[in-house]
C-alpha cells in the first residue's frame, strides 16, 4: 500500500465513523425534541446498535494498522491528517485500554446509577445513592490506572476527556484566584441596599411570543437558519450534526421569559461555533468543538457578554416590548437591565447567575478532585458540600436533594466535566478582553446590532479550527496569555459594583 | 452450531438490519420535514454509508450461511423465523443476482435520470428524457433476466417487488373489468346537468386552523400520538420507523383545505396499519406492510370509505365549520358533501378524484407492461399516452409536461409500482364489503365517531400480520375471494349515480 493510498484509506475510514456519528446525533436530537414516547425502547436499541458499530470501528484491526503506518510517515501527510491521526489514536487507546468485560460492567453500573440518582434526588436520600457512587469512583480510579497517562495527579487523566492540555495545577491556581475575589463580592451584593425590582419580569409572556422573540434574536446574532433549526425541548441543548446542520433547542416558561431568551442565546453561541468550523475539516475527527471549556466560552460569550450587555438592551428592549404585549411598559430600560442581571446566591447551580455560578463549579471541582485522589471519603460528601456552600455562597441546603444530589453528572461517572463550565466563563472574559483591545467599539457594534465583525473575529480565532487547535493554543494565540481569571474578575467587579452601587 | 443458536444468531442479525433501517427511516423523515437545506449533501453521504452497510449485511457470507442452514431445518423453527428467512432469502437473491458493477451503473443512471426528468418535465421535452428512459428499460429487462423468476410475462418479475403473488393475468382481468365500467360512468358524470358548487371550498382557510382540524380528525380515527407525530412537508407521506414510532406528514393549501384534510386521513390510514403490526414481529423483516397495494388499501379505506362518506360529514361538518371560521356557513351539508366528492376527468393523476383515479393507473399499467415486453417502443410513448387519455378520460394533454412526463416513477426505474395504487382501491372496496357483511352498522358507527370496531377489524384482518401474510391470503381469508373489481365498481356506480342524479 503506498503512503498516499494509506492516507486516503484512513480518511475514508474516519469519514465513515463521522457518518455514524451524524446518524447518532440525529437520533439524539430526535429523542430529545418531538420523538413519540412509546418509541423510546426501540430508539435505544437503534442507538445501541450504531454505537456498538462505531466502537467496533474505533478499535478495529483496520484502524490500528492504518494509524501505525501513518504515524511513521507523518512528514508526508497533510496537516489535517496528522492531527486527525492523533485524535483517532487517542480514541483507539481510550477504547482498548480498559478490558472489555470491565467496561461493560461499568456501562451497566452507569445506567443503573442514573436511574437510582433520580429516585435518590426525589427522596433527598444520599445514603441510597452512596454505594453506587463509591463503585463508580472505584471504576474511575482503575480506569485512570489503565490509561496511565499522567502521574502528577490522577484527576488530570479525567480532565483530559473534557479539557485536553489543562491540568490540576493550573485550575487550582485560577479557581483560587476567582474564589478569593468572588466570595467577598457576592457577599457585598447580597448585603447591598440597592436591589433590582423583579416582579415585572414574571407576568405572563405567551410561549408563541417568546418563540418569535427567540427566533428574531437568533437571526440577529447570525445563526444561519439554512444550516440549522430551532425546536422546543425539556433540557435545552445545541447539537452540531455537521457544520451545515446545527440544531438549537430551547424551553419556554410563560412566567419567566429569561429561560427561553437567554437559553436561546446561550445555545445560539454553541451553534455559531459548530456552524463556523472550517469545511475542510468535514468528515474528520477534527470537525467539532475543541473542548468543553472552549465550547462553553462561546455560549457564554454570547449569553453574558452580548445578551446581558447594556448596549444589547438599548437596542433590543423595544423588540422585547413588541413581543411582550405590554408586560414591560412600566419598567424603564435601566430597571429592566438591572433585573435581568440580578445576582443572588442560591442553592441550585443551573439557576445561578453569572456572578455566583463559578462558585458552584469551584465547589464541585474541589470535591471531585478530593474524591478521586482519595482524600475525601464518599460518606463525608454531603457534609462537606453543605459547609462549602455556606462558606462560598452563604446558603445551606435544607436537604441533599437541593444539595449534593442536584446534578446528574456524577451519576453517570462524568468526573472532570464540571471545571469546563467555569473555564468557559474565564475563557469568554479573556476572549472579550482580547477582542476589545483591537476593537474598542464592542458596545457600539452591539448597540447597532452589527454582530458580523464580532462573529467573524470569533470564527477567525476560535470556530474555524474545530479540534485542530488545542484550547491552550487558541488562548495563547488570541490573548497572548494562558488561562487567567483576571479578565473575568475585573468584568464582574466592575459590572456588579456599578449595578448594586457598592 | 446448534439449531437453536443458529436461529438466535439469525434473529440477532435481522434485528441489526432492522436497526439500520430504522435509522435510515428517521433520516428520510428528517430530510423531508424540517432538516436544514445546507445539510443536504452531508445527509446524502450519511444515508449512503448506512445503506451500503445494510446492503453489505444483506449479501454477506454470514447471512448466506445462516439462511442455508435454516432452510434445511425449518421444521423446528418458529413460524416467524420461517417466514423471515424467506424474506431474507428473497432480499439476498435480489441483491446478489445482479453483477455489482452493472448495478452501480444502474444506480448512477437512476439518479441522473431523476434530475434530467425534472428538467424535461419543466420544459415539456420528452425527447430530452427519452434516451435515458430507454436505457433504464434496457437495464430492467436485463435485471428480469438475472432474476429469472417468472417465465409467463417479464412484467411479473417487476410486480413481485411491490405486489408479491399478483400477476399480469389477474391484473389484466380486473383492470379490464374496471375500465369497461368506469369509462362510461365517467362520461355520464361529465355530461350530467347536476354539478356541485365548488367556489365556497376555496376561500381562505388559515393553515393553523387546518392543522388543528387535521389533528382532531387524526385523533378521532385512532392515530396514537404517543406512538407517532404529525409534521408538515412538501410531498406528504407516512413512515413507520417501527410500530411505536409512526410519523404522518401533511401539507397545507390555504385556498384548498381538501389537500391537508383528506391527505391527513390518507396518511393516517397508512399510519394505522404501521402502528398496529403485531409487536411479535418487531425487529424482523416481517415488521412492515405486506405490499404496496395492501398499504394503499388502508390509506384509501380511511380516506375514501370513511373520510368521503356522508355519515362522516354528518358528524364532522360542524367540527370543520368550527375550525373554518365562517367559510362554510352558507353551504348546506348536502352541498358540501357533493362538492368534496366532485368527480371530474383531469390530466394530472395526483389531483384525480376517486372516480377517475384508477383510469390514470390503468393507462400507466398498460403502457409500462408494453414497454417491458417490447411491444411499445419508447419513442411512441407520448403519442399512445395522449390517445389513451382521450379514450379513457376524454381529455388530452396540451404538452408532455402534463402528459407522459408528469410522474417521477419511471425516472428512477420504478416499473411495476403503478398498479398497486389501483389495487389499493380494489382491495379497499373488497375489505369494506367484507366488513359490512358482518357489521351492517358501518355508516352508523362513522356517524357516531365510533371508529374502534372498524379499526379493530382491520387490525385483526390486515394490520397485525405485517409481512407475515401475503396480500392474496389476506384477501382470501377476509373476503372469501381473490382480487375482484366488482365491489369497487358497485360502490362507484352507486355513489356517483346518486350524487350526479344520473
Amino acid at each position: 500500500m503506498s503512503k498516499h493510498s494509506t492516507e486516503t484509506t484512513y480518511l475514508e475510514f474516519v469519514k465513515k465513523q463521522n457518518h455514524y456519528n451524524q446518524a447518532l446525533a440525529l437520533l439524539a436530537w430526535d429523542a430529545r425534541t418531538g420523538a413519540p414516547k412509546k418509541g423510546a425502547g426501540q430508539r435505544s436499541e437503534v442507538i445501541g446498535t450504531l454505537s456498538s458499530e462505531l466502537f467496533a470501528l474505533s478499535t478495529s484491526n483496520e484502524i490500528e494498522a492504518l494509524l501505525t503506518e501513518l504515524e511513521t510517515t507523518s512528514d508526508s501527510l497533510s496537516d489535517i491528517t496528522v492531527k486527525s491521526v492523533k485524535e483517532s489514536r487517542k480514541e483507539f487507546d481510550r477504547n482498548t485500554k480498559i478490558p472489555a468485560a470491565e467496561y461493560k460492567e461499568y456501562v451497566t453500573l452507569q445506567s443503573q446509577t442514573e436511574t437510582l440518582w433520580e429516585e435518590a434526588k426525589d427522596k433527598a436520600d444520599f445514603e441510597m445513592f452512596r454505594p453506587n457512587l463509591e463503585k463508580l469512583i472505584d471504576f474511575k480510579k482503575r480506569f485512570i490506572g489503565y490509561y496511565g497517562e499522567d502521574t502528577s495527579h490522577p484527576y488530570n487523566t479525567l480532565l483530559d476527556d473534557y479539557e485536553p492540555g489543562v491540568f490540576v495545577d493550573t485550575i487550582d491556581e485560577v479557581f483560587q484566584d476567582l474564589r478569593k475575589n468572588l466570595v467577598p463580592l457576592v457577599q457585598a451584593v447580597t448585603e447591598a441596599d440597592h436591589q433590582p425590582k423583579m416582579d415585572s419580569l414574571f407576568t405572563h409572556f405567551p410561549k408563541q411570543n417568546q418563540q418569535a422573540l427567540s427566533l428574531d434574536i437568533l437571526k440577529e446574532i447570525g445563526f444561519d437558519f439554512q444550516a440549522g433549526r430551532m425546536d422546543e425541548t425539556v433540557h435545552p441543548f445545541a447539537i452540531g450534526i455537521n457544520p451545515n446542520d446545527v440544531r438549537v433547542t430551547t424551553k419556554y416558561n410563560e412566567n419567566d421569559f429569561r429561560v427561553s431568551l437567554f437559553g436561546t442565546i446561550h445555545e445560539g453561541g454553541h451553534a455559531l461555533y459548530e456552524q463556523n468550523i472550517s469545511p475542510d475539516l468535514m468528515g474528520t475527527p477534527l470537525c467539532s468543538g475543541t473542548s468543553m471549556g472552549i465550547h462553553e466560552s462561546q455560549s457564554l460569550f454570547w449569553e453574558k457578554f452580548v445578551g446581558q450587555n447594556y448596549s444589547f438592551w438599548q437596542r433590543n428592549y423595544p423588540l422585547l416590548k413588541k413581543h411582550a404585549s405590554g408586560q414591560f411598559d412600566h419598567l424603564s430600560l435601566d430597571e429592566f437591565y438591572f433585573a435581568v442581571n440580578q445576582a443572588k446566591p442560591s442553592l441550585i447551580r443551573i439557576e445561578a447567575d453569572e456572578l455566583t455560578y463559578c462558585l458552584h463549579i469551584i465547589l464541585r471541582y474541589e470535591l471531585e478532585k478530593a474524591l478521586i485522589d482519595g482524600s475525601l471519603p464518599v460518606k463525608d460528601l454531603p457534609h462537606v458540600w453543605n459547609e462549602k456552600m455556606n462558606e462560598y455562597l452563604g446558603v445551606k441546603p435544607s436537604h441533599d436533594g437541593e444539595g449534593v444530589l442536584q446534578d446528574v453528572h456524577w451519576s453517570f461517572g462524568a468526573f472532570g466535566y464540571f471545571p469546563s463550565y467555569a473555564l468557559g466563563y474565564i475563557y469568554a472574559a479573556q476572549l472579550k478582553d482580547a477582542y476589545t483591545k483591537s476593537n474598542p467599539s464592542f458596545d457600539t457594534l452591539i448597540e447597532k446590532g452589527d454582530f458580523a465583525p464580532i462573529r467573524s473575529w470569533l470564527t477567525e480565532n476560535v470556530h474555524q479550527f474545530g479540534r485542530s487547535k488545542k484550547p491552550s493554543d487558541i488562548l495563547q494565540d488570541t490573548t497572548g496569555s494562558g488561562i487567567d481569571a483576571k479578565p473575568l474578575i475585573h468584568y464582574l467587579k466592575n459590572k456588579y459594583t456599578t449595578l448594586y452601587k457598592l
